[in-house]
């Protein structure tokens, strides 16, 4: 029977594809995802028949998903970033339930912690918190619970969806929620457009991180109590102890 | 002036390489690392000079790669995994200081967080935390405050270096701080050799884990409260609510 690969693109960028992610793509017979990834991949992969939906209408894609690979198809359901993390596979798992068909595989890509982290130099090289600030599926009230824990643990953070339609101070509230624990001068740093056309990145304060201007194509890192700018890189050591 | 690249060749097969990182191997002219990770990578790059270090001699390892850099040759200093989580990115970027040369490139791979997920299902769909149990670098006390923090704030959880040499106990020990805050029917999962050869996962209780072997080639995740075994894969779900 045919399978279905849930495939993590990474960013966006063909390079910062795994030689997996592309070999399921060239070999695959459909292509399924949210229009803006499969656009991106479209052309790569010229002969194989694609089908789009729109973004929050995510059940349905993996459902049409699951549909093509029990009808013979093997499809690529195609996420940005990882396959897993904030993408598909969980729920391709759940709408597949108890039954063992089709065969999903899952592959992962760089998922925005990574592909972010490199482009502000080495912020995350020791133990991290990832925290979405969208309250679409989860309560803000559990949200503020994680920035807190990360603060007072000393976890760098990585802030996923900083800024969402009808959603725009979201990281203002959470730079509060953090400025309660940490100090105004703690570095931090912006990567917006990682690995797609515009690609920057750019370092500040928590203090200037609460009201900078954000939108849905960033990912904000806050450092720990140990990470400083070096040479305009966001740089986090790797213990508490000289080597 | 020649290019420092700090390249994560990911879990250490050549398809979870991205196309980027096997670029930056094939147009290097000297690959520096850990023994384990350049013999990984050695035979796919036959025409590079080679240098190795010791397992604890990163600094070591780190000033080899910048003085081959200053000397002329385009390095690649190969990390198994991400480039900068719990890789080398950050000691480069400290040995270098405030000197802007040589240029320093980090190539992000998959870091175990990641690739172990995907083997185990899909167990990092929403927020998590990733913790280092090893405390060579790192107080003890500082990695029991994130493992609860992770536990009280519902992360899921990924644990590296669950077992090192001189440290068999500090999986039962994280466990048992676990075990304070999380039901023993948590399900959680190893990934194991992930991407070499003998790769295999296992899904066992939280309770199960505090007394499962593990060594130096595993990677344990505990799933939050929402997490299942679903036809034999760790599935955590996006969110908490229903669409």
């Amino acid at each position: 029977m045919a399978k279905l690969s849930v495939v993590g693109l990474g960013p966006g960028d063909y390079e910062n594809m795994t030689v997996r992610a592309d070999r399921a793509l060239k070999s695959c017979d459909t292509i399924i995802g949210y229009h803006v990834y499969v656009d991106l991949v479209r052309e790569r992969y010229p002969d194989k028949k694609t089908l789009t939906t729109p973004m929050t209408r995510e059940a349905d894609r993996c459902r049409m998903a699951l549909e093509a690979a029990r009808g013979g198809e093997n499809v690529a359901l195609v996420c940005s970033g990882d396959s897993g993390i904030y993408g598909m596979a969980a729920l391709v798992y759940e709408l597949r339930g108890e039954d063992a068909e089709p065969e999903i595989e899952v592959i992962p890509g760089l998922t925005a912690a990574c592909s972010g982290a490199a482009l502000l130099g080495a912020p995350l090289t020791h133990d991290f918190a990832v925290v979405s600030l969208s309250d679409r599926l989860t309560p803000w009230e559990t949200i503020e619970k994680r920035l807190e824990a990360a603060a007072l643990a000393d976890l760098s953070l990585v802030l996923y969806n900083p800024a969402s339609h009808g959603r725009p101070d979201h990281l203002r509230r959470a730079c509060d929620i953090l400025l309660r624990h940490l100090p105004g001068e703690r570095p931090c740093g912006i990567a917006h457009s990682i690995g797609r056309e515009g690609e920057s990145m750019q370092l500040l304060t928590l203090s200037q991180l609460r009201d900078a201007p954000v939108d849905m194509f960033c990912t904000v890192f806050i450092g720990n109590a140990s990470t400083r700018v070096l040479c305009g890189r966001l740089v986090t050591p790797r213990g508490y102890r000289d080597v």
